[in-house]
Parts: structure tokens; sequence; C-alpha cells
């Protein structure tokens, strides 16, 4: 049984963590931390969990974070990178989904974060926590940088085009949409119902931080830099991301639909739809899965890509639960089963 | 392992029903049946489904209902009372998620459904499928008539002061609302996103079909005929139903809150909040779980019970299979226990 | 032309009431005031009004709203109370959207507001702007006191009923539903569209603020004191108000179409409908009207009346026109003929 | 008094249309046809014009269309054609919302519409009615195609572009976004609240008819054929269109933002942001505005534009009343000048 700590664990990140495992057969979580919750139960926070938990939110000073196997931190970016070293020594394992290992450069981080990165000698060692393209580092890894929800979407819909080299590297285009749990529970207007119900729009189109991440991540698959417009909006529903990306084919001759098939044969969490397909955000809400459909329109000279995740698992909690189960040595979806919600 | 059939699984409760089958770890589902997606994977029709089942729907004429342990009607009222008789003779159990079953006087489902009831012989038998209400009656059934989703809520919600006798129950008023899905996957302009979005109204106040049923429910548990207003409403969202019960108190030293906690202390899936709460209809989206408050404002003489579900799962499909596993001895909550996906 | 202000313009209300009166004939809007948004473009916070309007937030200290005929409180509670008197005797008349003026009792105000009403000499003077109720006093008032949102659409379902004194007075019910923007314009989590969207719940049960002032508007067309228990609820969606409204019929022989229709047949914003109705809140979107059906199920003792508003509207900004143009003889309708938005 | 009929008026744009007429000062709305709704009263189907309309729908052969000045079809595809040429004989001018009329070639239109062209012969004739690219050549027509609402949102957003010759014109991307209602008022599953509520997906990546509308415009603004993916999505929402649109810098030194302001200095429906800016689809709702914002990330080679239109008014309804007010010579905003509805 492997024990789990989550620090931070009031936002939908948390809660969803929260909800995978207390169902996952071989992890029992001992202790969730909040500052702004302590003394409080998680089933009274959420109450979806009501008869699933009887854990209590303690403040991190008070958390025995160091006696558990593996620390998800469910924070803010920026506080996984002061208590990680500590944890790491003690011999506890650490994956993040907040950003702060994510980016290999530490002035890369300052640039696009706003702050020093206050543990920049563990960038190298943190391991990129895409298990599809990272599987074998995962498994030995001490610290896992839990990817964006966007890069996910992103990278897993690229990545056959990148490997095998058919578009153009430097004019890709990711026009990339999400659900409003992507901005956090965190009290703010832009966010309220009232705003973001009944509208969509752009934001972030100067640049989003999501951009450097995406770009360092399709660098290593197409092993060297590429050219990347990366808009990001906002949809008037909770979970969910769509990707439509876009690429010009410098080979015409590659048939795109049996590339991803192949890519993503043997990947429990990438569904690649029959050639014609359009996925829907809904069929993997609440899952780990990714959905996938290429397509060449009128046979022309652009690929287009479309890749859905749900932002708060597959691009955040559920992925990270795939991670400790690869670090684990555990079949890599334990835990991760169910079907999504639909309708 | 019990050997499943579902007939009529094209609908949201026959996709709810298969969804909560396919995570089922005493159930197999062998067969389903549907006239208009006949030869089409259930997993094309449900995407979410995808990797989940490799079942295609069978016409009904071809489908070897009879060999099956227990078969599920997910289908329009009135079919299931033309099916049933030759399947109880061949020894399978049936499950009427239709309301072909829950009225006991034919006469009276032939005023508020519009047809001559085709097997009124079986009225009798058939069991009502409310787990809270009859489950001694359910364990030992052939033939049940699983309850209306709104039923479900109201009756839940009143059980306690219809047994204890504390409201006067000729002027009951039950106030209730559903999310869309209530109205069911066809083709139909009220249901569209431009009609229901963004917009609330109430329907049905002259008589809704699920009247009878509640006040049938009613006399029961109040041991004689009640008095009860009862007023759908639509609620621009997908899953869940909540029903806000008013009844004058006639008994004032009566203590609410505990009548209720000890009514439903030993139910798995009946949460009483505590004094003072408001359920929320997220807090069980996707689950079997019903949640309820009482209150009594200003220690007036009106009680007030907040109860909600989600109409798609304690209100139709799972709540079927809480009787099938009632019906052969299984744990009440197998297959039934995952949290509610919030937010 | 009026000469008209607007004391805090940037919530919803506020946002409302801009729309209405860029497009109002006879009035010209000349300040209005914010101390967040100070400096900044009003088309730059409500971008609907970029071509409309150029006006710029001002800090309240440097607003001229004395020069002003009118002035609008959008305000949070208990503002305008401290401002109102030097308002008045400057000339000027004042209409506050909050709740300041509503409540006749300075105690009541204080046990349902939590704060000692600041200006308790100006509560007898000040009408209750609810123009179907009040007409003749509004035109001559100084102070108006716009009603709260579920009180315009509760009272206005029940006047009929209380002055025709058909049903019984202490066991009232109003079940209303509203949308999320009758929350307001505020960083809140539990407004985010990831808190609201998706689900259903009722709130304040134990006692709403707007339960005082429908009381005291009921006991005015009673002639007596009232027993009403009132229930809200939060629908997902952003404007509309529904209120679900049952009283127990001591008379009955009145024919409830022809008292609704008699009642309201010169009432420009009160629409009944035909008998059998169910209005729809998306009917009245942006709009003064409040549409109405009132039925009587199954012949029974129970009549039930179905009221919708849009809370921003008729619930608050374009009533407070309504109320602006006959305290100065304008028509009734002037600014307020558009029909609702739909779908 | 412009005298108007309206062929086909019990869908979304014929709502819409209903909406700006009643309002419209100088057009009297004198017929409105319908097969389906032939007898009932306009107000009955829309029921937000209840005080606006004493119009009935009658049936289309007794509607007495030729002495109307003008007659708008908001008919399906495939119909205007077969009236357009005996209404033009006899006077009255057409205005089309559907598609008949947009493609210069009528095999074209065979291959993407399915149907032969009945009325070839008008092809040459019938303007397209975008007024910020053909106002002089609308003024004059007796038949307008009024454009599809992506087209109006893709070519209004790239015009300045096109006519600069600033971008690669082989290369150009249009992600599309739409809310529902683009999708008509027609009983359809997928249209279901349930079924698009909550999720979100691209459609008719293959192929969708707006493709060669869009690129006929494209080549008329860049002076020859243009090179253009295409891709529509589905928004969980009722009204909006957003058009992210990518094109690859041929020129470095345009000053896109001046282009841009500078092109649509006198257009009164179309509003450039400041430089920076995210248009939302919600501030033009209800209304006749297209907001654009173009940025050119990390200032790099690629021109991304954001432009925003309700499909149903601009993208439809309010649109072809533009276009009415032009061919009569009335100041081009009459009846169209209300801001839109926030939030």
């Amino acid at each position: 049984m492997i024990e789990v700590g989550i620090v931070g664990g009031t936002g939908y990140t948390g809660a969803e963590l929260l909800r995978f495992l207390v169902q996952h057969p071989q992890a029992r979580l001992r202790v969730i931390t909040s500052r702004g919750e302590a003394g409080k139960a998680v089933a009274e926070v959420f109450p979806n969990l009501r008869g699933h938990t009887d854990l209590v939110f303690v403040p991190p000073a008070e958390a025995a974070l160091a006696s558990c196997d593996v620390v998800f931190f469910a924070t803010p970016n920026g506080t996984a990178m002061t208590m990680a070293r500590a944890l790491l020594e003690a011999g506890t394992r650490v994956i993040d989904l907040a950003a702060d290992f994510r980016l290999r450069e530490a002035s890369a981080w300052h640039h696009w974060y706003g702050m020093e990165h206050a543990a920049p000698e563990l960038l190298e060692e943190a391991v990129y926590g895409l298990p599809e393209a990272n599987r074998a580092a995962i498994s030995a890894a001490r610290l896992v940088a839990n990817p964006g929800c966007y890069p996910t979407a992103v990278l897993l819909g690229l990545m056959p085009l990148m490997e095998a080299g058919v578009v153009d590297n430097t004019s890709l285009v990711a026009d990339a949409k999400s659900g409003a749990s992507g901005g956090g529970r965190n009290a703010s207007v832009p966010l309220l119902l009232c705003e973001t119900g009944e509208s969509f729009k752009a934001y972030g189109v100067p640049g989003h931080r999501h951009l450097p991440e995406i770009r360092q991540g399709l660098a290593v698959m197409a092993g060297g830099a590429v050219g990347l417009t990366f808009v990001p909006h906002l949809v008037p529903m909770i979970r969910g991301i769509h990707a439509t990306l876009y690429g010009r084919l410098v080979s015409h001759d590659t048939d795109l639909q049996r590339l991803f098939e192949e890519r993503y044969r043997d990947e429990p969490f990438v569904d690649v739809l029959a050639a014609g397909g359009h996925p829907e955000t809904r069929s993997v809400r609440g899952t780990n899965m990714c959905r996938i459909a290429v397509h060449r329109p009128q046979q022309g000279d652009t690929a287009v890509v479309l890749s859905v995740i749900d932002n708060l698992a597959k691009g955040a909690a559920s992925q990270a639960i795939q991670n400790m189960n690869i670090m684990h040595g555990l079949p890599e979806a334990t835990g991760l089963g169910a079907p999504g919600l639909l309708p």
C-alpha cells in the first residue's frame, strides 16, 4: 500500500486527486494540508466525498509528509520548489502538479513565472511526467513534474507528427480551448458564472505560461527548436480541453491515420479515433483518457489534429496518479479504469 | 456472475446502465437491444465507453434475453408490459426502468399513460423498487418496477415525515426541479440547448405522470391517502433533481433532524446532512446517493425538506442496479461505490 | 431631459442601469461613481457599451451628484442611507436599488442587515417602488426604495390573491429560483462557473433577507400579517427569477384566471398568460416584463402561481427606470420597450 | 415606411428578424409565412414577442409577398432560389438569409449543397451582402445574398490583411467556434442540451459548406485564390461566434493595429479593440457589431486575429436589416442601435 500525502488540497486539482485516491486500491491517503481550511473535514469542503473519507485538513507545518511514500503538490506555482528538497532527502518521492519543475531552465522559469527559482539544482533531475513520452524515466524518478493541462493535450496531439518529421516545425499552430476549471477554485470575477457563462473568448494571446512548456516538449520530440503559435480560449463549461492543431505537411505520402494508430497502439490512455472522427471533451470527462483524431482536409497540405482531455484528470490529477503507478511498479491503469460520465 | 440483458439501450438511462454495468464486478452484460441502432457498436453511440465494451446493439427479436438472469427495460413506457410475462416464465427476472409496473391500478395507468395496460395481472406481483421502503420484497421479487426520478427524490424526502405522522397529509407541496436529461435522448425542440439553456420554467402543472406514483407511495407510508401538490420544473443543466418539500407540522415537539438521521442511519445511499445544510445536486452527480436536509424555518409550523439525487442514477440506472444487487443477494453497494464528479 | 447620476456603477445592476439609460430618450447620464474603477472608462469595464457612452467612473467624493435631477444607488446595502439626506435636501430625487429603505421599521433593518440604520427618519417617507402597487405614491416621491428581485416576483404573483382574500394567508409558500447574477459581480468562490454551473441548490432556508420585505409587502396587500415560507434557490444560469407560489384556497368559486387578468389589465409590464400556461424566464430576459400564469391543479384546493422576471431588469434596473419615468411624469414605458432576447 | 415580408419565420434567424423588425422605426412587418405553424400567432411561438406583434403565421401560398417592398427568406437552403424570380419580377426586393445565392458558380453550389441550382441565371445579379465590402452594390441591388455566420466573422477578420497583402495567402487558418443556435431550431439529438452542454468539439473538419463561401470572399479581397484551412467547433452556449485567424506575415514592418483601425474607421458595425485586447462574444450579443483584435504574438511571423459576432445578428438577421437599410437609403444603423445584453 502506497502511503500518500497531498499538499494544498482545496483547489480543483486537489479535489480531483482526492476523488481518484479514495478509490485507488493500492494507495492510502494519510495526510492532506491546507492553510485556509485547516481543521475542517475534507468532506465538508467537497461534499461529493462524504462517506468516502474522514480526513481532516491539517496545517502544512504539522503534516507528517516525510513519512509518506509519495507527496503530491496541488499548490500554486512556487510552493513545491521550496519544499521538495527536504522531502526527497527524507526518501519521499514528489509529484508536483504545479509548474515549478516543468521548465528545464531556471532562467525561463524566472521569465515566465516572475519568481527566482528556489531549487534550480533539482531541475535537471526532475522528470517531465508525460508517460507516453517518458515512461522509463518516470519509473525511476524521485521528482516528477506533472505536465500542464494545455501541454498534455497539445503534446500528445503533435507527438506522432514531430517524431515522424512530417510537418513544417517552424509554423505550428495550437488553438486550444479549456473549460473554466483550468482557472482554479479562486475567488475571481472573470471566472464567475455570470462572466464566463454564455460567452467565449481567447486570452493570453501575447504569451501564456504554457507556451514555453509546450515548445520545450515539442523540441525534444522534434530534435530541435520549433516555431509555435499557441492561443488558449475559455469555454463556458467546467471541464475539458480541446486542442486543434495545425501543421503544414512537408511529406505528403505519409498515412497520417496509420501513423497515429501505430504510435499509440500500446498506450492505455491515448485513444485514436477512426478516420474522419471528431472527439468530444465529454467523452473523456473525469477520466485519464486522451482522445485524438487526425485529418487532412480536402487532401490538402495541412494536417489537423483534434486532441481532447479532461484538464483536471489527464491534464492534472489522474495523470499524476498514472505517474505514481509507474513510479511504484503498479499496473499503469490501477485506479484509473472508470469510464467517463456521459451525458 | 449475473448474466444481464438490456432492452432499449440507446437513451440516457440505457447509457447510464451501461456505464455502471461495465464496472460491476459481479455482472456480465450479455446482450443489449435497439431497433434504431441495431448493428452499431455500443461504443460508437456512447464514446465514453470506447475500450470498456465490445458489445453491439442487436434487434429485439434476435436477442437471447430469456437466457439472462436479469433483464433491464430502459424503454419508453408501454414496452416492458408486452414482454415481461414471457421473460418471467422463462425464469428471467425483470427490472423495468419505465413506468409500466409502477402504479398498482391498471385503471390509473390507463388514465395517466393513455394506453390500456397489456399485463394487468402482473401489477400485483410487481414490487416497487425503492429499497429504502421495500428491501425485503425486492429481494424476493421476480418483477421490479424501478421508481421514477421525481418519485425517488420526493418519497425519500418525505418518508420520515409520513411514517412519523408529524405533518398534515392533506396539504403537502413538492416543488421539484430536474435537469434536462429527464426529458430523454429524443429529437425534440423543447430540449435543445437553445431552448432550455439560460432559462427556467415549470411544466406539467395541471398534472404530471409522476403525481399518481408519488401519491401512491406516500399513501403507503402514511397509511392513507394524502393531498399533494406537485410542480416539476426544468433546470438548464444535464443531470440532477432537487425536490423542495413543504409540510405543515401537526406535532411541534418532534426533533426533525433526529427523526431523519435515525430513519436513514443504516441506509447506504441516503445521506442526511447536518442541521442547517443545503445539498447540491452536483454532490451526487453520477452516484446512487440521495442527500437530504431538513429545516424548520424560523421555528415556524412548516417543515422544509431538501432532497437531491442524480435523476439518471439513483433516479433510474443505479437504483435499478441496487435492486439487482438486492435481488441477487449481493452487498447492496456492489459496483455503486464511486464518489460523484465534482466540479 | 432628466439629468441622471449613478452611485456605484460597476456591479450588475449598475451595468443594467447603464444599458437602459444609454437608450433612454429622455434621460441624460451625467455622472457615475466607483471607488475601485475611478478613472476607467465605463466601456472598458462593460465592453457591450463601447460606442454607447464616453463616461468615465469618478470617485464618489468628486461626483456632482447634487446637480442631478435623480440619483440611482446601485451600491451594496448600507451606502444609500448615508448619502440620501444630503441629496434630498439639495432637491435631488433618490432611487435606491439596495435594501436601505425597503423595510418600514429600523429595528427590522437592523435585525436582518446587521447594521444600525443611518437614516431612520427617512424610512417613513420612502416609497416602496412597486408601481403596480404604489403608482400614485411613487409619482410624488422624493425617495424611492426599489424592490428586491425576489420580492418583485413574489409580490406581483401573489397580489391578486392577497387583495381578493381568496387564499389562507397563514400558510403561503414561495419557492423561488434565481440566476447567479442575483449574487452580484463580486469575487466569490460560490458563484464561480465551476461551483454554480451544472448544479442546483437551495440556500438561505433558515432565513433570507428578502423574507421580511416580502412579508411586509404581502401584509399591506392582505390588510394584515401573513404566514409565509420562502425558499430561494440558485439556478445555473445568468439572469431570471421564477417564483412558484402556493396558497390554499379559502374560496373555491373564484375564477382565478379572470381575477389575475382583471387585476393586471392596465399594467404595461405584467403579462398574464392564457389559462394553462407556463412562463419561461427567457421570455422576459433583458426586459421590464413580469409574466404570470395561475393554476389550480386538478381543481383542488391549492392555487399555484408562476411568476417570472429578469432579476436585473424588472427585479432591479428597469424597474428603477420605470419608477423614474413615473416620478417625472413620462409615459411609464419610455425607454423600456424592447422585447426580450430569445433564444 | 418599408413594407416587409418574411418567408419561413419559425427558426432562430426568423425569430431574430422579428425581434429587430418590431423595433424598427421605418419598417412595417406585413406578412410572415410558415408551413408548420400556419394559423398560430407569432407571439405564441416566440413568447418574448407577446405585446409586440399581433401577426399570425400564414401558409406560403396565401402570403401576399409580392406586395411587399422587401422579402426576407429565413428558410432552409433551397427555398429562396425557387421563389426569388417571381418576386423580383413583381418589383419586390429579396434578401436571402440562406445560402442559395452566396456562391457565384452554380456548379459549386451543386457540389456543396447537393442540389441543382434552380435559378442559376440570378447568381450573377445577386450581391453578396457584406456591407463592409460591398456597400455600393448592395444599395442598388434587387437581390442580396446575406452572408453566412462563419463567413461574416472570418471575412471581416481577414479583410484588412487580404487587402493589404501582408500575409501568405496560401496557408491561412480559420479556427472558428459557434454557439449552438447556428445549428437551427430543429428537432435534432446532437443539439440537445444534454449533448452539447458541458462539452466542446470540432465538426465538419473534412469540409464545411461555409468553406467555399469564405474562400470566394477572400479571393475577391486578395485578388486571387487563397489557401484556407477552416475548422468549425461547437461551443456549449446559445449565441456567438469567435473566429481565431492565423496568417503568416510576408511583410514584417506593417503596423497591424493601425491597418485594422484605419480600414474600419468609418464602419459603424466593426469595432477594433485597442492593442492587446481579447473580444468576448457576449459583448456583441444581440447586436449587429463585430469586434476585432489583432495580435502578433512575441513579435513573431504570425498574425493572429480575433473576431467575434452574434451568429444570429451580424451573422444573419441584423446584417440582413443593415442591408435593407442600405437598399432603402436609410441611415445604416436604423433600428440596430441597442447595446448588447451583458451579463
